[in-house]
This record gives structure tokens, sequence and C-alpha cells, in this order.
């Protein structure tokens, strides 16, 4: 796309000059660091020859001095492991302490048999930044995550919080991916709205104080943050057939577990013209199958890192993308494994139609009894959010959740009422304020279709291929009852 | 990716049988609808051979019924124009009216001369939901933008804002694209922030009065809607190098003008390792560039449906991907400038060395002194946030605004202060609770480095290329004083 004479180089950066002096730009790999910015190590490892004078930048991660030589490691975040810097002259290596930032000029040399497969000689070492090593916080050693959780701006340099940040990039990436490979249209739904889709009233709600504008007054009405952009969705799936979200969601959720957060992200999808929920469950799987594979294709080493020593998990990052369909009960059919479940499986709540399954229920059904994802299909109706389409049983309502070993429900979603006077009913039947939902029920009225989506958290999707067990680890900054950090 | 034998049917939805069953997959473009979902009106334009058997699904955009013959134009969102539906038998065309959702099955054929290349001899239409046309809000007839905002969930299916949002979503897929191709790590910064990053008191705070936690102690501390994600994505950048976001960002701005919305989504991007402004001019400059060039070659009809009837806008679309560098001057010419304009060109605010530039100001600058991009550098330090690098002049900071004919300032960035103490001056210089920012002043005590960023409102983007004068029609639910509909 950008032809080789744009490659221009309007200035000459301090930290470009020698790479750039030792290779020509066809030796180049193209898709990568185009303009003047310091390439990264992932880039020189992968692209450069041994034997090639090169410039790095980064952290370090370690140093060792021994009295003829001195080894360090350094690391830039492209990459699982970081490069190893030998200096044949110790002296260079004065001052160097984990956590400075440092230049450094260097030949590449191979490495066979470590875990990254080259290293440097460094001819000089630059220190740009210092870190103290008193005070510096992250060092070699294996840190608990509740520790990494109270350094919030350091630990985006740890090896843990250093691979989720890249398979939440990458998994991102497979998402839109997948959605535009199948004609979905994004969406930028809305994060502050008058209307509550689930009706939990576990929403946050807006105030102006500062404005010159009255505080309740700015919008002239009561507003929350979105719980779900589920019904926005549904104006544009009206237009555009199939359309998806990837947003920031938020719950006033005061729970002090590591299962929820009060902000998160999700990505939501509707599809117009679709009558069986048979062809959701089907986007649903693939999407998933996709994302994971395309994880596999391009994040390899991050998902081998948390796999490695849990064979549980890489089997279900195995499953997950392999071909044999996931796994699919009825509510009904649930309930009755569960009933029948080994009698040594004590459960706290007894399962029984009608009733909501309880965490306990999802993961055996989950990690013990499917030991991988499955589908549970059509919950009784009562227990489910008014849009969801009745099924002919007059009981129970054409929709999904979709369990996985770990964080238990990744997703879920249903066939929507597409009839406007059995959907009013509905909302009258929820005690639902009719008129505050004009604008989605009013839908039903110019062209309605047969629809149907769901919605599925990403930081539970990324907590199931990674294995982590608190959700607090696989987002950047954490919200969460009594923490805001920041 | 995907093998093909994954492209097994569970199921067989009403809507797919009668096109599947007129081809082979290998005839498909295996880029697009692998699931059981019907395919796209654009799908079909460009993927199948005329003479074909063809399923669609669509909602109706005009209905002409003559004596011998009935013509109806059908659209699904995927395609600038609809595709036309020739009728032989006028019957069919019973009960068919603008508005209704409907399935088509007929053959394709080829329509040479006119708007769409293929049109469909249609031999049977079914409606699977009517519109009245008594009431049916949106017509044939062209529309005022004003109207189309008060019907908020129809306006998806106008020509404009259904153009608005397919360049929205290609304008996000071209900028993924340019950032991951020069190595930058996507990074999902926080909505809920404790932190003030402008300080311009502009910011929406937080209550939750429905929890069981007392109202303002949900997080146990005062906390507000983001205004920038820059301060957290300089957390990582100083572990991955290059970072960006894409959010939604917030502002309790009270003006009514059609310039300003309450919830915007912005790209910002940090680089570490960065010491001259020139590098970062040239990161911004290819990223519009890039992006720009993506829609010309996945947008193109789109892209000129705004600019046929708008000459000054096509030669903007030109300028901004042709490779001449965008013009480039500092603060102080730019008064220079200002102050010996035309005589005739009144201002109504004197330009003077000191003070901000007015639009009035950035508006000649871009639309009629440079006409197309121009990039406004080193702004005194006075009038610029705490973070930003003096230049060594003791007067001026090391930053950049470009300015562009129509929303005029696109983008605005600078290098950071990234030493310890000149920062924890210029935090107290600014009166600035100093305590309150130990978490992103700490980031200079362990590997400091200079860095520098930028950020660019996306819907100013879009604004840009499309011409459209009114912010709230480039954003699918615009929130502004006032207004926050659904």
């Amino acid at each position: 796309m950008f032809p080789s004479s744009l490659f221009r180089i309007q200035n000459t950066p301090l930290y470009r000059k020698a790479v750039v002096g030792s290779r020509s730009l066809s030796s180049c790999n193209t898709n990568k660091t185009r303009l003047g910015l310091t390439p990264t190590l992932r880039n020189i490892i992968e692209t450069e020859a041994t034997g090639t004078e090169v410039t790095i930048s980064g952290w370090i991660k370690s140093v060792r001095v021994q009295k003829r030589i001195a080894f360090a490691e350094v690391s830039d975040g492209s990459t699982l492991r970081g490069i190893q810097i030998i200096m044949n002259d110790p002296q260079i290596a004065a001052g160097l302490s984990t956590g400075c930032s440092v230049e450094i000029k260097g030949i590449l040399a191979s490495s066979p048999g470590r875990e990254q497969s080259k290293e440097i000689q460094a001819n000089s070492i630059y220190i740009i930044g210092n870190a103290d090593p008193e005070t510096y916080p992250l060092q070699k050693k294996r840190h608990s995550m509740e520790f990494l959780r109270e350094i919030g701006n350091i630990r985006p340099r740890s090896q843990t919080i250093s691979a989720v940040t890249r398979l939440r990039d990458r998994a991102e990436t497979g998402l839109h991916k997948f959605f535009h490979e199948n004609e979905f249209v994004r969406i930028h739904t809305p994060a502050i709205t008058a209307n509550d889709c689930e009706g939990g009233g576990e929403a946050f709600q807006l105030a102006t104080p500062g404005s010159k504008i009255p505080e309740s007054d700015f919008f002239g009405r009561k507003v929350n943050l979105t719980v779900s952009g589920q019904l926005h969705l549904e104006v544009y799936a009206n237009a555009f057939k199939r359309v998806y979200n990837f947003n920031q969601s938020f719950r006033a959720e005061p729970s002090q577990t590591g299962r929820h957060l009060s902000e998160f992200w999700m990505v939501e999808a509707e599809c117009a013209f679709v009558r069986k929920l048979a062809l959701l469950l089907e986007v649903e799987e693939q999407m998933i199958r996709s994302t994971t594979q395309y994880l596999v294709d391009n994040a390899g080493s991050d998902l081998e890192f948390f796999s490695q020593k849990n064979e549980p998990l890489a089997k279900l990052v195995q499953r997950l993308t392999d071909r044999k369909p996931y796994a699919q009960i009825t509510y009904t059919e649930a309930i009755d494994i569960l009933q029948n479940a080994d009698p040594l499986q004590k459960f706290a709540f007894k399962p029984e139609w009608g009733q909501g399954l309880q965490s306990e229920h999802e993961r055996y059904l989950a990690a013990k009894h499917f030991d991988g994802p499955v589908f549970v299909t059509d919950y009784p109706a009562e227990i489910k959010p008014f849009y969801m389409l009745p099924n002919p049983d007059g009981k129970t309502v054409a929709c999904m959740d979709l369990l996985v070993p770990g964080p238990c429900e990744l997703l879920g979603g249903s066939l929507r009422e597409h009839n406007l006077e059995r959907l009013q009913t509905s909302i009258k039947a929820h005690g639902i304020d009719e008129n505050s939902l004009d604008w989605y029920t009013s839908l039903r009225r110019y062209g309605t279709t047969p629809h149907g989506g769901f919605g599925m958290g990403f930081e539970r999707y990324i907590q199931m291929v990674t294995g982590l067990e608190n959700i607090r680890d696989i987002i950047p900054f954490p919200r969460y009852a009594g923490k805001c950090l920041c």
C-alpha cells in the first residue's frame, strides 16, 4: 500500500542511524517499521541476519557481572523473552541495574539452545534513565499477582502482564478479522445511555457538578453508563444486517471476588434475518474458534507461556480450535445432568428447573461433565430478560449461554422478539416503562425481521486462554468496588 | 486460515438455500460469508455471475408500479446504492412499500449504465416485516440532517448515515492496520478514572445511587469519566515502547454548537525513546495518509458520495494521500501570518503571541492560507498542559496541533517531560495536587525515556473526509448537552 519512496526520512532520530546504516531498506520486513521509529526486538530478531550491527532500546530485566564478562537481559515488550546482551568488557556494564532504560549498539549473534534464538555482543551501552536498585519494585524473581496489582504502573513490564497485554491486542485483532470476513459492520455504541438494558439496577449514574448546566440536568434526564450495547446494536442491525461492537461496559457490582470488574470490554453482535438459534451458535462457535486460532498463529509463545505447565489449559486451547463442534445441550438437559451428578458432587444450591444455574453448576458442566466448551440453550422464560424470543413450548426462550472451563459463563445470547405486540406485552409483564423504550420497540413497526445476537466478555475470553484466576490481572487498569487507583 | 471442510453447515437457515444451491463453495469469495449467514448485496454483486439464481434480503427503499412492470430498490447497508429489482409481473409487488423488510428470489442480471452494475429479475418476493406508508418516516426524497437526527433509530437506513457508518468501520480498520504495521500495541485504557488529564473541569463524575456501597464511596474516592487516555498510555509505553488506544472520551461541554460531543472516540498513541518532535509529526502524518488511502482503496464509493459535488473536499482527500509532506510552521510563524493576513480578513479576536489560536485563526490557516493540512508547532508553555516538554528557548514547548480544512483542529500532541524533578516543578506550577499523580510521575524514577505522543478525534477525522458540518451526524448515537435520546 505504501510505495517505497514514501519511506523518506524527514529526520534522523538519534536511535535510528546505526540500524539503518547497516542494512538496505529492501532487506527490511516491509510490513514493519516504515517510519523513523526504532525497530522492536521482535522485528530485529525475526528480520536481521546474525553479524549485523544493530541498535536496540529497551529496559534492563537483569544484570550479571563476572570477572571477565557481563550479561544483561533487555526487553521492550515486543517478545515474551528479552534478548541476552553479552559484554566481553565488563566495564561497559557499569551503572547498569534492573529497570534502567538503555540504548545498546552491538552485533547480532545466534544463541542456539537458549530461550531466545539470538543475542547481542554489545559494543556500547548508553543508560538513558536510571532505576534505583534499592526501590525498583520489579525484580527478576517471581512476584505474586497480588503484589503486581499493587505496582500497577510498573507491572506491564512483568512477563505475565506483558504476555496478557499482547494477547489482548492479538485477540482483538482476531475478532475484528472474523467479523469483517463475515461482513459485519463495526458500530460504536454509546457509553452514556438513558437505557438500562438488563434492568439489574447496577448501572453507574452520571453527575456533572462542575458544569454550568444544573447537576441532574446536563442531558435533561437521568443517564447511566451502559451495561450492554445490545439494544443500540439492534437499531443498526435493522439497516446493516450484521453489526458488532467492541466496547466498554460498566456494572456497579459490589462483589469483591476476582470474577467481576466495574468496567470491562465486551464484543457484542446482532444479525438480522436470522430465524434459527443454531445459526447464532454457529457464528459464536466460529468466532471463538477463529480468534483462538489467530492467537495460536500470531501469539503462540504467549499462549504457551501460560499453558506449558498447565496441561488442562493446553488441552482446552486445542479443543477450542479443533473442528469438532462444541457440545450443546438444553437447559432442561443440563438440569437433568446436574440432578444426576456423581453423588460425591455436593452442590451448595440444589439444581432445580426454573432456577438460574449457579456458578458451581456451570463449573461442573464445563470443567467436569463436558471438560470443554458447552452451549446450554432454551432457558426458562421467567429468568431471562424481556427481549428474548419465546419458544413454541410457551415455557422457554430461544437463548444460549456458552460455558467453558475457567471463567464458566463466557458468552450469552438469544433470538430477539421481533413482533411489536408480543414485545410490548413482554415489556409490560417485566414491569418496565414502555415509553422509555419507544425508540427500540418502534423498530418492529418498520420492516422488522427475525434476528438475534450475543455478547462475549473480552476479559473472560482472555482469562480462559491464559488460565489466570483473577480477572483483575487481565485488564490494564482494573476498576472494582473500592479500587480506582489512577 | 479456515480449512474448507470447516464450512460445514450445521443447519440450513431459511435464507441460505437458494444461493448455496446455485453455486459451488469453491466459486465463493473465500473471504466472505463462510457461515450459514445470507451473503450481503455487496458480496452478491461482487462475486456472483449474471444469470445466477440468488436470494437476497434487505429493506425496500422505493417502489414504482407500472401497468406491465414494477421496480423496487432494495438495500441492506452493504453498498452505497441499493440494487434494482425488476418485477415483470407487477402483481408480485403487491403490498410492497418503502421500509418493508423482504426476501427476494430472482436471477442476477447486468445493469449497464445504471448506478449499480447489477439488478435482479425477481421471481418471488416475500414480505417479512411491513412498514406503514402513512407513518414510515424515511422517504425516497432528500431529508435534512436535522430531520434525520430526530429519527435516530431509522436514520442508519438513510444514504448519508449509511455511508458515514461504513466509513467509520473502514477508517477504524485502517487505523489498526497502520499501528500494527508499525509495531504499536493496542492498550485498552480505562473510561473510569481518578485523573483529569487536561484539568479542564469538564469531566463527568460518577454516582452509584442504587449500590449497596455508599454513593460517593463505591471506589473509595471521587472518580470521573476519562477526558484522555494519555497518562495511562504512558504507563504502557514504558514497557511496550509504542502503544495506542481507540477509546471513548467524555467532556461535560455545555456548548450547543455542532462542533462538540459529550462522548466521542479518540485514537491516542505514545512512543518511548523518541527525542525529536519531527519524528512524531512523521508518525501522525503517515497515520492520516495511510488511513485515508485505506478508505480510498476500501470505501471509495462512500468517499465519492460526499466529494462528488464538493470539489474542495475531493482536493483535500487527494492532498491527504499524496506524497507531498504536510505544511509545517511554528506557532510564532502562525501568529506572524495571522497578523499580516489580508486586511479584508477581519478577525473577531486579534492574533497575539501568548494567546491561544481561536477557531477563526485556525480556519484561516488551514482553509485559506495553506488550503490543506498544516502542523503548527511550539506553542507558548503558558497555554499548554503541565506534561509537555519545554523547548530550549524557555518560552515554548515541543508540541503540535494539526489543522485541517473542515474540523480545523484534528490532532494534538507533544513530547512529554521525562525528567522527574522538572515534571514535579511543572505540576506544582500548574497548581495540581502532586500526590494524585504519584503513579504517573514515578514512571520517571524507573528507566524514564524521552517520549511523546498525540491524540486524534475520530469523529473529527470522519468529519474531515465527509465534509459534514455537524459532528452529531458522524456518531451513531450523539450525546450532547440536553440530548441523550436512548
